[in-house]
Protein backbone atom coordinates (compact mmCIF):
# COMPACT_ATOMS: atom_id res chain seq x y z
CA UNK A 1 0.00 0.00 0.00
CA UNK A 2 1.05 3.41 -0.82
CA UNK A 3 1.41 6.60 1.15
CA UNK A 4 1.85 9.92 0.61
CA UNK A 5 4.27 12.21 3.00
CA UNK A 6 2.81 15.81 3.07
CA UNK A 7 5.47 17.50 5.13
CA UNK A 8 8.17 17.03 8.10
CA UNK A 9 8.48 18.01 11.53
CA UNK A 10 11.12 20.66 12.66
CA UNK A 11 11.91 20.42 16.40
CA UNK A 12 14.16 20.48 19.36
CA UNK A 13 14.71 16.61 19.42
CA UNK A 14 17.21 14.91 17.28
CA UNK A 15 18.12 11.67 18.57
CA UNK A 16 15.54 9.25 19.59
CA UNK A 17 16.98 9.20 23.19
CA UNK A 18 16.14 12.91 24.14
CA UNK A 19 12.71 12.95 22.72
CA UNK A 20 10.06 12.62 25.26
CA UNK A 21 7.20 9.60 25.13
CA UNK A 22 4.56 11.62 25.26
CA UNK A 23 3.35 14.96 24.01
CA UNK A 24 2.99 15.70 28.22
CA UNK A 25 6.85 15.39 28.56
CA UNK A 26 6.98 18.19 26.29
CA UNK A 27 4.51 20.59 26.86
CA UNK A 28 6.83 23.33 26.21
CA UNK A 29 8.71 21.86 23.07
CA UNK A 30 7.93 24.53 20.34
CA UNK A 31 8.12 23.55 16.57
CA UNK A 32 7.58 23.88 12.79
CA UNK A 33 5.61 21.62 10.25
CA UNK A 34 6.53 22.35 6.93
CA UNK A 35 3.91 21.12 4.31
CA UNK A 36 4.98 20.31 0.73
CA UNK A 37 3.73 23.16 -2.12
CA UNK A 38 1.40 21.08 -3.59
CA UNK A 39 -0.56 20.10 -0.17
CA UNK A 40 -0.63 24.16 1.11
CA UNK A 41 -4.14 24.48 -0.33
CA UNK A 42 -5.32 22.02 1.61
CA UNK A 43 -4.59 24.24 4.77
CA UNK A 44 -7.25 26.52 4.25
CA UNK A 45 -8.92 27.30 7.65
CA UNK A 46 -7.03 25.08 9.62
CA UNK A 47 -6.14 28.52 11.72
CA UNK A 48 -9.09 28.60 13.06
CA UNK A 49 -8.44 25.11 15.33
CA UNK A 50 -6.27 25.13 18.50
CA UNK A 51 -5.55 21.95 18.04
CA UNK A 52 -4.72 19.42 15.53
CA UNK A 53 -3.76 15.72 15.19
CA UNK A 54 -0.91 15.24 13.33
CA UNK A 55 -0.42 11.39 11.62
CA UNK A 56 3.02 10.76 11.39
CA UNK A 57 5.61 7.93 10.56
CA UNK A 58 8.10 6.57 13.17
CA UNK A 59 10.93 6.50 10.57
CA UNK A 60 13.89 5.46 13.11
CA UNK A 61 11.42 3.25 14.86
CA UNK A 62 13.35 -0.12 14.81
CA UNK A 63 10.64 -2.22 13.25
CA UNK A 64 8.00 -3.91 14.06
CA UNK A 65 7.71 -5.73 17.43
CA UNK A 66 4.39 -7.67 18.38
CA UNK A 67 5.20 -7.33 21.95
CA UNK A 68 7.20 -4.67 23.78
CA UNK A 69 8.19 -3.14 27.25
CA UNK A 70 6.77 -0.53 28.94
CA UNK A 71 9.48 2.42 29.95
CA UNK A 72 7.88 2.60 32.55
CA UNK A 73 8.59 -0.61 33.88
CA UNK A 74 6.31 -3.97 34.12
CA UNK A 75 5.25 -6.97 32.01
CA UNK A 76 5.35 -6.87 28.29
CA UNK A 77 2.12 -5.76 26.64
CA UNK A 78 1.14 -6.23 23.12
CA UNK A 79 2.21 -3.14 20.63
CA UNK A 80 -1.37 -2.59 19.86
CA UNK A 81 -2.22 -2.05 23.44
CA UNK A 82 0.89 1.07 23.77
CA UNK A 83 1.73 4.05 21.75
CA UNK A 84 5.33 2.86 21.34
CA UNK A 85 6.91 3.22 17.71
CA UNK A 86 7.09 -0.50 17.00
CA UNK A 87 3.94 -1.00 15.25
CA UNK A 88 3.15 -2.63 12.51
CA UNK A 89 2.25 -0.05 10.11
CA UNK A 90 5.02 2.91 11.77
CA UNK A 91 2.16 5.23 12.26
CA UNK A 92 2.29 7.55 15.03
CA UNK A 93 -1.15 10.06 16.29
CA UNK A 94 -0.50 12.81 18.41
CA UNK A 95 -1.76 15.87 19.66
CA UNK A 96 -0.13 19.65 19.14
CA UNK A 97 -1.39 22.90 19.83
CA UNK A 98 -1.63 25.35 17.02
CA UNK A 99 -0.65 28.83 17.47
CA UNK A 100 0.07 30.76 14.02
CA UNK A 101 -0.06 29.18 10.33
CA UNK A 102 1.56 30.19 7.42
CA UNK A 103 -0.27 29.08 4.60
CA UNK A 104 1.75 30.16 1.62
CA UNK A 105 4.76 29.32 3.11
CA UNK A 106 3.25 25.94 4.03
CA UNK A 107 4.61 26.35 7.95
CA UNK A 108 2.65 25.72 10.69
CA UNK A 109 3.83 26.66 14.45
CA UNK A 110 3.37 24.11 16.81
CA UNK A 111 3.86 23.46 20.50
CA UNK A 112 3.83 20.73 22.90
CA UNK A 113 5.35 18.48 20.00
CA UNK A 114 7.21 15.09 21.00
CA UNK A 115 8.28 14.63 17.20
CA UNK A 116 11.71 14.04 16.29
CA UNK A 117 13.44 16.51 13.88
CA UNK A 118 12.62 15.30 10.22
CA UNK A 119 9.96 13.14 11.17
CA UNK A 120 7.62 12.83 8.02
CA UNK A 121 3.97 13.62 8.54
CA UNK A 122 0.63 11.97 6.95
CA UNK A 123 -1.72 13.65 7.91
CA UNK A 124 -3.27 16.63 9.71
CA UNK A 125 -6.62 16.98 10.91
CA UNK A 126 -9.07 19.03 13.89
CA UNK A 127 -8.99 18.19 16.48
CA UNK A 128 -12.80 17.86 16.94
CA UNK A 129 -13.79 17.46 20.88
CA UNK A 130 -17.16 16.07 20.01
CA UNK A 131 -15.47 13.21 18.95
CA UNK A 132 -12.25 13.20 19.79
CA UNK A 133 -12.83 14.10 23.55
CA UNK A 134 -12.93 11.17 26.15
CA UNK A 135 -11.74 12.42 29.55
CA UNK A 136 -13.45 9.36 31.16
CA UNK A 137 -12.54 6.90 29.13
CA UNK A 138 -9.85 5.36 32.09
CA UNK A 139 -5.93 4.38 30.70
CA UNK A 140 -6.20 0.17 30.45
CA UNK A 141 -3.38 -1.21 32.19
CA UNK A 142 -1.24 2.24 32.29
CA UNK A 143 -4.22 3.16 35.72
CA UNK A 144 -2.13 0.99 38.02
CA UNK A 145 1.15 3.00 36.53
CA UNK A 146 -0.81 6.28 37.22
CA UNK A 147 -2.01 4.91 40.72
CA UNK A 148 1.53 4.59 41.95
CA UNK A 149 2.76 7.80 40.58
CA UNK A 150 4.78 6.38 37.99
CA UNK A 151 4.48 8.44 35.41
CA UNK A 152 5.92 11.55 36.12
CA UNK A 153 4.60 13.11 32.52
CA UNK A 154 1.13 12.95 33.04
CA UNK A 155 0.46 16.79 33.70
CA UNK A 156 -0.75 18.65 30.54
CA UNK A 157 1.06 20.42 27.79
CA UNK A 158 0.25 23.97 27.30
CA UNK A 159 -3.40 24.93 26.69
CA UNK A 160 -4.04 26.93 23.64
CA UNK A 161 -6.73 29.76 24.25
CA UNK A 162 -10.07 28.57 23.03
CA UNK A 163 -10.79 30.80 19.88
CA UNK A 164 -13.48 29.11 18.14
CA UNK A 165 -14.34 31.35 14.92
CA UNK B 1 6.43 4.70 1.20
CA UNK B 2 4.80 1.19 1.76
CA UNK B 3 2.41 0.90 4.69
CA UNK B 4 0.54 -2.25 6.26
CA UNK B 5 -2.91 -3.35 6.61
CA UNK B 6 -3.42 -5.50 9.68
CA UNK B 7 -7.13 -5.82 9.50
CA UNK B 8 -10.46 -5.03 8.04
CA UNK B 9 -13.25 -3.86 9.72
CA UNK B 10 -17.09 -5.79 9.63
CA UNK B 11 -19.79 -3.24 9.60
CA UNK B 12 -23.40 -2.34 8.95
CA UNK B 13 -22.35 0.24 6.28
CA UNK B 14 -21.93 -1.19 2.93
CA UNK B 15 -22.60 1.61 0.66
CA UNK B 16 -20.91 5.28 0.60
CA UNK B 17 -23.75 6.71 1.02
CA UNK B 18 -25.57 5.02 4.03
CA UNK B 19 -21.96 5.90 6.58
CA UNK B 20 -22.45 8.52 9.08
CA UNK B 21 -20.38 11.47 8.53
CA UNK B 22 -18.68 10.99 12.45
CA UNK B 23 -18.87 8.56 14.95
CA UNK B 24 -21.48 10.65 16.74
CA UNK B 25 -23.97 9.40 14.25
CA UNK B 26 -23.17 5.74 14.67
CA UNK B 27 -23.59 5.91 18.32
CA UNK B 28 -25.54 2.43 18.83
CA UNK B 29 -23.36 0.77 15.21
CA UNK B 30 -21.78 -2.31 16.77
CA UNK B 31 -19.08 -4.11 14.32
CA UNK B 32 -16.25 -6.13 14.46
CA UNK B 33 -12.39 -5.51 13.76
CA UNK B 34 -10.58 -8.56 12.28
CA UNK B 35 -6.53 -8.36 12.54
CA UNK B 36 -4.20 -11.01 10.56
CA UNK B 37 -2.94 -13.92 12.28
CA UNK B 38 0.48 -12.31 12.29
CA UNK B 39 -0.19 -9.24 14.18
CA UNK B 40 -2.74 -10.96 16.89
CA UNK B 41 -0.17 -11.31 19.57
CA UNK B 42 0.12 -7.51 19.66
CA UNK B 43 -3.33 -7.11 21.04
CA UNK B 44 -2.48 -8.17 24.02
CA UNK B 45 -3.06 -5.93 27.05
CA UNK B 46 -5.73 -4.25 24.52
CA UNK B 47 -8.65 -5.77 26.51
CA UNK B 48 -7.74 -3.12 29.45
CA UNK B 49 -9.02 -0.53 26.94
CA UNK B 50 -12.82 1.18 26.80
CA UNK B 51 -12.07 3.32 24.17
CA UNK B 52 -9.15 2.78 21.37
CA UNK B 53 -8.39 4.66 18.11
CA UNK B 54 -8.90 3.42 14.87
CA UNK B 55 -6.32 4.56 11.82
CA UNK B 56 -8.21 2.98 8.38
CA UNK B 57 -7.76 3.64 4.76
CA UNK B 58 -10.14 5.73 3.42
CA UNK B 59 -10.39 3.22 0.35
CA UNK B 60 -13.32 3.82 -1.40
CA UNK B 61 -12.33 7.60 -1.55
CA UNK B 62 -12.57 9.23 -4.88
CA UNK B 63 -9.26 10.79 -3.85
CA UNK B 64 -7.26 13.80 -3.30
CA UNK B 65 -8.95 17.30 -3.51
CA UNK B 66 -7.57 20.39 -1.82
CA UNK B 67 -10.33 21.94 -1.07
CA UNK B 68 -14.16 20.25 -0.13
CA UNK B 69 -17.74 21.13 0.72
CA UNK B 70 -18.55 20.49 3.95
CA UNK B 71 -21.68 18.36 3.94
CA UNK B 72 -24.05 20.89 6.48
CA UNK B 73 -22.66 23.89 3.87
CA UNK B 74 -20.97 27.19 4.07
CA UNK B 75 -17.61 27.64 2.37
CA UNK B 76 -15.24 25.36 0.95
CA UNK B 77 -12.64 24.31 3.11
CA UNK B 78 -9.18 22.84 2.84
CA UNK B 79 -9.44 19.45 3.24
CA UNK B 80 -6.89 19.18 5.82
CA UNK B 81 -9.29 21.58 8.36
CA UNK B 82 -11.69 18.64 7.47
CA UNK B 83 -12.12 15.11 8.43
CA UNK B 84 -13.39 14.52 4.87
CA UNK B 85 -11.87 11.26 3.52
CA UNK B 86 -10.50 13.27 -0.05
CA UNK B 87 -7.02 13.65 1.87
CA UNK B 88 -3.74 13.41 0.58
CA UNK B 89 -2.43 10.33 2.13
CA UNK B 90 -6.34 8.76 2.53
CA UNK B 91 -5.55 8.23 6.45
CA UNK B 92 -9.08 8.16 8.37
CA UNK B 93 -8.87 8.52 12.30
CA UNK B 94 -12.30 7.16 14.70
CA UNK B 95 -12.41 6.53 18.28
CA UNK B 96 -14.72 3.34 18.73
CA UNK B 97 -15.62 1.47 22.36
CA UNK B 98 -14.74 -1.62 22.86
CA UNK B 99 -16.83 -4.21 24.04
CA UNK B 100 -14.99 -7.76 23.47
CA UNK B 101 -11.41 -8.53 22.38
CA UNK B 102 -11.27 -12.62 21.39
CA UNK B 103 -6.98 -12.63 20.91
CA UNK B 104 -7.18 -15.47 19.52
CA UNK B 105 -9.70 -15.18 16.66
CA UNK B 106 -8.12 -11.70 15.96
CA UNK B 107 -11.53 -10.34 16.65
CA UNK B 108 -12.56 -6.75 18.47
CA UNK B 109 -15.99 -5.77 19.15
CA UNK B 110 -16.58 -2.56 18.68
CA UNK B 111 -19.27 0.35 19.01
CA UNK B 112 -19.94 3.90 18.05
CA UNK B 113 -18.58 2.29 14.67
CA UNK B 114 -18.53 4.86 11.39
CA UNK B 115 -16.41 3.13 8.71
CA UNK B 116 -18.01 1.36 5.62
CA UNK B 117 -17.88 -2.67 5.80
CA UNK B 118 -14.21 -3.63 4.53
CA UNK B 119 -12.23 -0.79 5.66
CA UNK B 120 -8.65 -1.66 5.58
CA UNK B 121 -7.08 -0.88 9.07
CA UNK B 122 -3.90 0.38 9.66
CA UNK B 123 -3.58 0.64 13.33
CA UNK B 124 -4.74 0.37 16.38
CA UNK B 125 -4.14 2.35 19.60
CA UNK B 126 -5.42 2.52 23.09
CA UNK B 127 -7.44 5.58 24.00
CA UNK B 128 -5.00 7.53 26.58
CA UNK B 129 -7.58 10.50 28.02
CA UNK B 130 -3.93 12.15 29.41
CA UNK B 131 -2.60 12.83 26.19
CA UNK B 132 -5.97 12.56 23.78
CA UNK B 133 -8.74 14.22 26.21
CA UNK B 134 -8.86 18.02 25.11
CA UNK B 135 -12.58 18.93 25.72
CA UNK B 136 -11.99 22.62 25.65
CA UNK B 137 -10.01 22.58 22.55
CA UNK B 138 -12.69 24.73 20.65
CA UNK B 139 -14.35 23.51 17.21
CA UNK B 140 -12.72 26.17 15.39
CA UNK B 141 -15.00 26.96 11.45
CA UNK B 142 -17.84 24.31 12.96
CA UNK B 143 -18.34 26.29 15.82
CA UNK B 144 -21.03 28.37 13.86
CA UNK B 145 -22.42 25.30 12.67
CA UNK B 146 -22.77 23.97 16.29
CA UNK B 147 -24.27 27.24 17.43
CA UNK B 148 -27.10 27.67 14.63
CA UNK B 149 -27.93 23.90 15.20
CA UNK B 150 -26.68 22.81 12.16
CA UNK B 151 -25.32 19.75 13.87
CA UNK B 152 -27.65 17.38 14.64
CA UNK B 153 -25.22 14.29 15.46
CA UNK B 154 -23.14 16.03 18.20
CA UNK B 155 -24.52 13.80 20.44
CA UNK B 156 -22.09 11.79 21.66
CA UNK B 157 -22.21 7.50 20.73
CA UNK B 158 -22.05 5.09 23.68
CA UNK B 159 -20.32 5.53 26.75
CA UNK B 160 -18.15 2.50 27.52
CA UNK B 161 -18.05 1.84 31.59
CA UNK B 162 -14.81 2.93 32.44
CA UNK B 163 -12.93 -0.69 33.80
CA UNK B 164 -9.15 0.56 34.25
CA UNK B 165 -6.81 -1.99 35.40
Amino acid sequence: MEITIIGHARTPWTRRQDAPHQPSAARDASGTIEITELYRPALASLETFTRIWLIFLFDRSTGFAAQVKPPRGGPRRGVLATRAPNRPSQIGLTCVGLTALNRDAGVLHVVGIDLLDGTPILDIKPYLPFVDAWPDAGHGWLEADLAAGREPRLRKPWQPPRTGG
